[in-house]
């Protein structure tokens, strides 16, 4: 029997307890309910509903109740519709009549809400965790390449040489981006709605500033409508896990096509690459293909929740239940994914000389129209002038660097012998020094940068 | 040991095991698999690549593997990553060396795009089955409610009176639509794409023809690289689950309205309504807010694979193995969901004493200027007209019935004594008599177009 | 004033005209609107409502409107607040009070999803054929490319060799797949909604099936509260749009990528890709990205358009109005994508040079392994001999064919001096004959199957 | 011409042009462009690039360029691919070839992303001064309604009687959020790009530190990789727009629900519903509608970004030009909607005489186990005890008020005398006086904690 049967004349339907039932989902917050029955358990006795020897009984039984699921050893039974019936069978159960007491002044709506927003805090901080594992990762790998000049595109073509650290500091700050979006939910998600009751609030005296103290919460729900109801954080949380999904699908992307041999420019690690059930020679970038599709998942999980709240009435629907499931799989996901992605870049394999091999002088384009440009050139004309070049290059079907000088002064007076120098790809690099560019230099204040930013995180 | 490790020099990590095998979800299609290898058996006897008495040992072995499936005593093994690979290595337990000759010329790429829409097939099969009930239920119920009158809405606002049949019915033809979708993405998944190979096709002279019909295909896929990495079928399943559940969110909002007291005018059945842990009193619609929740998951489920699908390159990419969760899991929403609903209408209470009790004269208003209009008044002066007679009843907190003719009259002068008679709601509804309108007759013609409707589907 | 405006004591607030207004994007649609009131005057002369000279002249004054839009001399009035309202102020300032008779029986409700409906399946068959274009322009190149040879890829890593034509087909048939998902969605918009009145039906004796007929659809809707809420044709519609836009986005990314210089295999016209503002020598496939990135942008307006159906209570509501908005940003995007894509391809110029120097052996380990099997060995097996093969390579750093009979036999005692037969890539294709194959003899089957395809469609 | 052409043999097709070209919308950021043209002009003084008399000659045409934007007097010539080729191709115009030099290290990637910020800045604040407004509209309303008793909801059932100032509180709340997470997008997003150059940085000595002081950023970019192709900003506030439009969404399904006359709670004022154009007594509210429906329009726009950007290879790509159309439509889609719904809260009529008659007992039973358990009855007996009451109440068609002393005595006898006091709802609501509850003195203190918050917004 539910514990709301009492003015019920038939019992419930299964398939509708196949549908209505969260206990499938829902127990793995056993913990968090827990915590937040032993907390409401000192509440109610400090606001003299229970005895000091009934709160005590109840937070012994639940403690039981805790090391039973720790265990493994907790069993389910027809009746617990959900993690917060299924305890309180339970502990009814072992402390008897006293357990039947714990429900005073308050609901599920917000039993549910305080439990789910105590997982989500958690997750955050373990999200937050892999992710930085993550940024160590790329941090360690981009200490080796400062000097390691690859070519950088925009729209895939090539645009102008970069070094590989540079490269993989990117994702550095995307992944930093996706920490502090994370602090920031954090931050809104630690409101404690327990003391909302089912909408109304609680007609007994309860301590919401000392609950929400004790469950580690800063603060306590301002309206206990709102209270139970509110899921932005859930959304958030969702919407932080699809965006930081996008970053690993972007570096996938780079990924799966540094690692096709015309480019050649990594190679993954045996143990983090997979091979065809057909074709011996394979050697796929599975995972990172992973990561990238579970973008696609991940930002369908966020639309789905949205798209549940949307047009809800006041206070708390049924619907509002959507919002564990959604949550679990994003977080289950990148889980499953994270700690892959970042072994696979701590054994990446970059090879510098097929980088190297792949730098063509049309990535110096710029370089020679900047060359114009401190001759005195406006850059829109320098830039002219080099489109030029670059087509008689083309259609002679030779290098830049191999157009006699008299072939460019036909097109600027201002070329001179000096543009030999022009076409050095280390120098081309060392050039971007401003803070933020590709130079080794300007790399290696990122990467203290970098350093600090870590360090930071340390005490979050 | 996977299928393809003969090139690795090193295991595959665990982590990546974890992220990339697909057994965990993928086993479900165990029958479709074993039936795929059974037709595949026989192809490559035909063709001369293994032996007739080959052949029969492997189909021999399959149904020893279906038979360990279906009795539930089939056991995993740690390489088993995916159903393929888990149906091969158990039949080569079975049957030995034979075993490794079936994946000749195949790849797990045509073999899981085979399995998968022989799944999608039979699920499109039934949830057309689940659609017809719940269209069932709304016709019966419909055929109750013929003359049953009730406060039809725009805007939620009052408008017009209707019979409460004209709105279960409503409900009827989105699922026709649905069914009908369905038949149409039924028709584009019966394609078969075995004989694709890895994306090449298949260098040994396969019979597709027969290969397909033997599966019950209407057709093989005309090209081998679509062939491997098409799933329009997924997407459109997904597609039509998505808008058949945004409909029955219309039916749960209109529902979970109806049974609000103010309303009252349906009583769900205690066997498909819930109760509230703190409010004794509370008699929720639960079943039909997820049903209206869940319409936000499968929308997720859908943009999700979409995303996922989106911008990949050519043939089989690892991303496109997110084509399955997405859609069992809403399939599964559904099939969970479906029966619940289905019995609530089936055993849904219709109240027609509160639904008249909510009958205003303001829902006549349009029969008003209907009656000015055929004593000749433009409509658009006749709406403008009767606007004035709202305004006054509203002022004069009175019904329009009683406001005496000569103020009427004031206002038109084709107002005469026989507009007492507009305001009569059996006398609107049954003006309304045109096809597809609110008269018990055409509901009644509607009904007989239903059951045409049905019967027209016995043998799909 | 409104249409509305009777029973109002004061006027509506600017910012909400604003808000609710629809005629800023649903003029467009005046064709349709006016000829809906052209078809609706025609039937309520016949069902008596209006004579036949007031027929006349409102179809003559609806007609001089027509013109007046075809001219772009039609002026907007402050109080036009939609497209209906417009065309009815228009008509009733040429016509006199004969105007303001139209409207009999009619709402907004019904004849803003007649029109609209009239728009989609305009739409539609303008889509199928932008579609089509597309499709001959593939067609076209791959009659050039039955014999050339470029590296086919799974995951984007080599995986067999395949010729040309076979990848660009593989294209043909995605659009294929939408054209037909586009007649489905046709056959289920034909239904005329017009004599739904604004929920409940027409009182008047309007002949619903001549109004369908003359209004060139191939039904009337069975149920008036659905007729007047069913946006299901317009969802059907961005669905497949953004299906379509999806295949757009795979052949988008391979054509970035084939045009990436250490690819090399196509060269996008002049005309066709654009340059850097700042890198003189970039030559981008801006169009291809564009066509990438807008299957984002389609798959929102789907998921915006189910998200605000999502829990709508029975039949209109003004959030219904956001279908016009979505359905005009779909079809004009790819409206405007399509002809350039189409004009891309029909332009592109192939390199079979380059794709013929990136074919590597490791793109025959697959034929190495069958011709393992025709001798007998099982494909398990041959597939485990053949990846030590391509590891004996990689580590001596050779290609296969390089490896002498001797080494080869110490794995497997099946090889023989045939073996180096395998070794063509010419009769790697051309092995793979079966039907759907890359073997230019299957293509060519291929090709007259997508002929017969297109001549089928010639009479839709 | 394009800036970039020089390298082009032959000039852009027209319908790529018209693909392309981002002026159409982009144009809308010319004061930001302008804005940042001007310290880029006194950046690349100071560093040298070009005189001092260059960069004021530069920034005089700059300011004439924006006055004619202003004074709408600019006009586009075709060749004015966007906002960027526009301002310099008239500053070129107006100050000859000085204007040429402006471009110097300096590239449209990171100037767009430059300008975009800007925006994105200025329409946070916009946005939060509008929600803000409807705060406040929220907060005066409450005020006058401490006292005032409606009934509460959940799952849209009865379930405890609430004041109506803290139903309109809850809202506040959930805007308050809405306030704060634009607060944090503004943090992420005031970070300057400009200084990224192409994507490798800039090689000339620009202080990136004084241009994004300059230009109001708080800091800039630590890598130019990520700087030009960051687009969390726009995801983010896309978000945030898509959930406080959800929450819009929620507040709009209330204000539909209570405004149809079987609740009666509100009435809107009249210049904010509008009417029918068949039904002339309607009295819709079609904003709130508009304001359900477009929450589905915003979670699209966010949709679709996340999935344009899913999968991207590093830096710039086109697909990124997606952002701003989404942007900018989900901005101005908010900033129709919000003035709107901050004038109906303004003059919305409550009718508590209407919430009042709708308070039936059964909102009580709460209070009745609450009764009972401060008899000493452990809670989930004493809810299974009023569970009873109901039924009894019910069966006999009663309210529970009229059950006399002794039938309630013998389903517990803890009830007494006293129990009569617990029928009032003006004690029920007193009782949930707990922080955060519906207890007028509750709801004063959180109006007051509300006041306060704003006040703290006063110099965001």
């Amino acid at each position: 029997m539910p514990l709301w049967g009492g003015a019920f004349s038939e019992p419930t339907d299964d398939d509708l307890r196949a549908l209505n039932d969260s206990i499938g989902f829902d127990q793995r917050m056993y913990a968090e309910d827990i915590a937040g029955s032993v907390a409401y358990a000192r509440a109610i006795a400090q606001a003299g509903i229970i005895t000091g020897d009934e709160a005590e009984r109840i937070i012994a039984g639940l403690l039981l109740v805790l090391q039973e699921f720790e265990a493994g050893v907790f069993t389910l039974q027809p009746g617990d519709e959900d993690i917060h019936t299924a305890v309180e069978r339970r502990l009814t159960e072992l402390v008897g009549a006293a357990g039947g007491k714990l429900h005073t002044g308050r609901s599920r709506n917000d039993q549910v809400a305080t439990d789910f927003r105590l997982w989500v805090l958690a997750a955050i901080r373990d999200m937050q965790a892999q992710l930085i594992d993550l940024q160590r990762a790329l941090l360690e790998q981009a200490q080796q390449h400062v000097h390691t000049i690859m070519p950088g595109y925009t729209h895939l073509q090539p645009a102008q040489p970069i070094t590989a650290a540079h490269w993989l500091m990117s994702f550095f700050w995307m992944l930093a981006r996706d920490v502090e979006r994370l602090d920031d939910c954090h931050r809104r998600t630690a409101t404690c709605p327990l003391g909302s009751g089912a909408l109304a609030g609680t007609p007994f005296p309860v301590d919401r500033a000392m609950l929400a103290e004790e469950l580690g919460f800063a603060d306590y729900t301002p309206n206990s409508l709102d209270g139970v109801s509110d899921r932005d954080f859930a959304a958030e949380f969702l919407f932080a896990l699809a965006l930081a999904n996008t970053h690993l699908s972007r570096l996938a992307e780079d990924i799966v096509l540094y690692s096709n041999p015309l480019f050649g420019y990594i190679t993954l690690n045996d143990r983090y690459s997979t091979g065809s059930s057909l074709m011996p020679q394979k050697r796929n970038a599975d995972p990172m293909e992973l990561a990238r599709g579970k973008a696609g998942r991940l930002i369908g999980n966020l639309t789905g929740l949205l798209a549940s709240l949307k047009g809800l009435p006041s206070t708390y629907n049924k619907d509002i239940q959507e919002d564990k499931e959604a949550v679990f799989d994003s977080f289950d996901t990148l889980t499953r994914l994270l700690p892959v992605v970042t072994a696979i870049i701590q054994t990446l394999h970059l090879n510098p000389e097929k980088m190297r091999a792949a730098l063509t002088e049309d990535l110096l384009a710029t370089d020679l129209a900047d060359y114009l440009v401190k001759k005195g050139l406006p850059f829109r004309q320098a830039h002219h002038v080099v489109g030029e070049v670059v087509r008689l290059a083309a259609r002679e079907n030779t290098a830049m660097s191999h157009i006699n000088l008299d072939t460019l002064r036909s097109l600027s007076d201002l070329f001179a012998e000096d543009v030999a120098a022009v076409f050095d790809f280390e120098q081309s690099v060392a050039r971007r020094a401003a803070p933020g560019g590709t130079a080794p230099e300007a790399v290696s204040q990122q990467i203290q940068q970098a350093e600090a930013w870590l360090n930071g995180r340390i005490t979050p």
